[in-house]
């Protein structure tokens, strides 16, 4: 398996573009729908958010592939279409606009939004522009470089990401675009993500296959503890890559799997790394545990606990709030056999064994906490399993962004 | 019932008393050691922190207040005395202190630590000045406020209240003083707070009155989400009033517990109006809920929210971000049957209505949510049942205080 470019366009016969379409912001320069098309009709899953309160377009979105199947995604940033006046009509709307503009049916486009929620969705802007942003579609990075773009808000950088690997034989690329940020938390089909392959996989395989990496990879994360009404994260799989179908689990399925789920946590990773206002990317590991599902309990209370995000910010070397996170996590452990350490590229340093605190050098360890990306290692007494979670640190800029994120 | 003076020493035969004895920090203006007695035996009850890790003082107050009789507490701030070395024995040894300097014994003594986890307790400091100390008691408010003093940490300003009502035909008193300001979530027997009464009620009811009273008041607010490692709260009853002993449930009772929660829900009210950095006390009202318990997990949701919070720090009428965190709490309901207005003391401006945002004065809303004192006022359409949780907004002083608490 190795990285590749491409993003989103790696996998073969997908195209994507964004343009300005002007959904909300006047600024030209922000690109707000993005367009991703297969050449061929493919296979194709999405997971959502657990929010009782959903966004319009994740309703349209899950008619649209009751029957597995997909060629295209038009997807806007800006305005959510939740809680929003006439949104599912002006979510079919985008469907309707964006297949009449590629010729094929509404019902194989898939729609998502990401932005303010309780505005109406701007559908003049879209019906204006989708002749334009179909014209703008291309095979090449830029194509994917461009609906990257469009689809962020509060990010500061584009995430996008391809790998190469091999199934039954053949070369099979898999590529993705997410936008994260804000309103990022676990426990869900996370953000907007998209992902595409051009591996030939079945609609129960790829929905499978789906599950199984979200799991591990977006539902790991969190900035800050707010679980989106807009969460989408879809894969889709077009099957030009000339491998034989995966139809069940097997050597093929777990070589595509393993594909899925480094490039999903790698998105992931960034999305946690690009937390709004975030100076610091977080990566807690706990050992030891009882379960996978503890380890990650656990995990997963330590990176969002708000206290250990700011002593983080700080780079105080404050591990009591880390143990103390574990301990409200609803988990139950021997506080008396855990060990927790903090690393990066500058050291590691030990700071409590066995529940209790050590001396430490506080220099070097505020060296390590001034890096970018800070590991906080947690070694339990209670099992084999373990668990890792991203998250980052909680900063003035946070504040500054969402004390008046409408205006 | 009305509100009165003299905090913790408002109830007949209580006395307090608030000393720097230097545990931490060398200011010599930051009292650092409470002392709360009472002339006579108590009949006393705790409840703690559900946290996993438990400071050392809990398990000793635990033991302690087994036969359910108290006659004094000992309290310091600046160390947790959490995940310390030689946690118990230096709580043990508080309590030996307080004891020996009172004259009783060291089992009707309750302790208990608020600060920094992790670190030693500089029980020297103690043992230098309990004499000091216990001479300091007074039976005024001067000795409550001291007392008062003695338990902040980086509260802005003490929690102190007491009120008088009449129980079984006789006047009884109820003060109590309590810290809170950080680490504080719903969920637990919260923070620290101290509780008084001269009210004659047997250790089983007053057991009962303070976990029915826990419950409606400090389990209903929340700052920052960590639930602390030290939380205790602690009521305390010496019968000096001369009524007739409640021993079961009943009018007496009744007016007992009434009194009893307006203190708690009151003092609770002030933790979440001086939260760590806060300028807004938010007050979530859910109205039309299924049950109690639903509109309890609603409320909470909503204050609890990053992302609402920092709205709020903003003035920022994002109702969105209200009825996302009801749509992430757990809990089941058709979104388009909520409604939601803020209100304050400069108006009140409807958002939105069915589930769908309204068009408002978008000045009148920024006027109403720069009060400090800010309504989320939601009604649902599901039953009868409403709940009201009490929260602060999130603020750059949160970040600049925990980024470097320790040091």
């Amino acid at each position: 398996m190795r990285w590749i470019e491409g993003g989103v366009c790696a996998a073969k016969g997908f195209s994507a573009a964004g343009l300005h379409c002007g959904v909300k912001s006047k600024n030209q320069d922000k690109k707000d729908v993005a367009l991703i098309v297969s050449e061929e009709t493919c296979s194709a899953a999405a997971v959502y958010t657990k929010n009782v309160v959903k966004a319009a377009p994740l309703h349209i979105t899950r008619e649209h592939l009751e029957n597995g199947k997909a060629r295209a995604v038009i997807a806007n940033s800006g305005i959510a279409n939740a809680c929003a006046p006439n949104g599912e009509k002006h979510a079919e709307r985008m469907c309707d606009l964006a297949a009449e503009a590629l010729g094929i049916a509404p019902g194989d486009v898939i729609v998502a939004s990401t932005g303010v929620i309780g505005q109406e969705m701007n559908i003049a802007a879209v019906e204006e522009h989708i002749g334009a942003l179909a014209a703008l579609l291309d095979q090449s990075a830029a194509g994917s470089d461009a609906a990257a773009c469009a689809i962020m808000t509060t990010d500061t950088v584009k995430k996008e990401l391809a790998v190469e690997t091999e199934v039954g034989g053949k070369t099979v690329r898999l590529g993705g675009i997410a936008k994260g940020s804000g309103m990022i938390h676990p426990n869900m089909g996370t953000m907007l993500c998209f992902l595409t392959t051009d591996c030939a996989i079945s609609p129960a395989m790829i929905k499978k296959a789906l599950l199984d990496t979200v799991k591990v990879s977006f539902n790991r994360i969190s900035v800050d503890g707010d679980t989106s009404t807009n969460d989408m994260c879809v894969l889709m799989a077009n099957g030009l890559a000339g491998n034989g179908e995966i139809t069940a689990e097997g050597e093929a399925y777990d070589a595509f799997l393993k594909a899925l789920c480094e490039l999903c946590t790698a998105l992931a990773r960034n999305m946690a790394s690009d937390g709004e206002g975030a100076k610091h990317l977080i990566t807690c590991t706990v050992k030891g545990a009882k379960t996978e599902e503890s380890a990650e309990t656990l995990a997963k209370s330590v990176i969002s606990s708000t206290l250990t995000k700011a002593a983080i910010f700080g780079a105080d070397a404050n591990w009591g709030r880390v143990l103390c996170a574990m301990g409200y996590s609803g988990e139950r452990f021997d506080p008396d056999g855990v060990d927790i350490k903090f690393v990066s590229a500058a050291g590691e340093i030990d700071v409590c064994q066995k529940g209790r605190g050590l001396s430490f050098d506080e220099d070097l360890a505020k060296r390590i906490l001034t890096e970018h990306d800070v590991v906080i290692d947690i070694a339990m007494s209670e099992g084999d399993e373990s668990c890792t979670a991203w998250g980052c640190d909680i900063t003035y800029d946070y504040i500054k962004i969402n004390g008046d994120y409408r205006t």
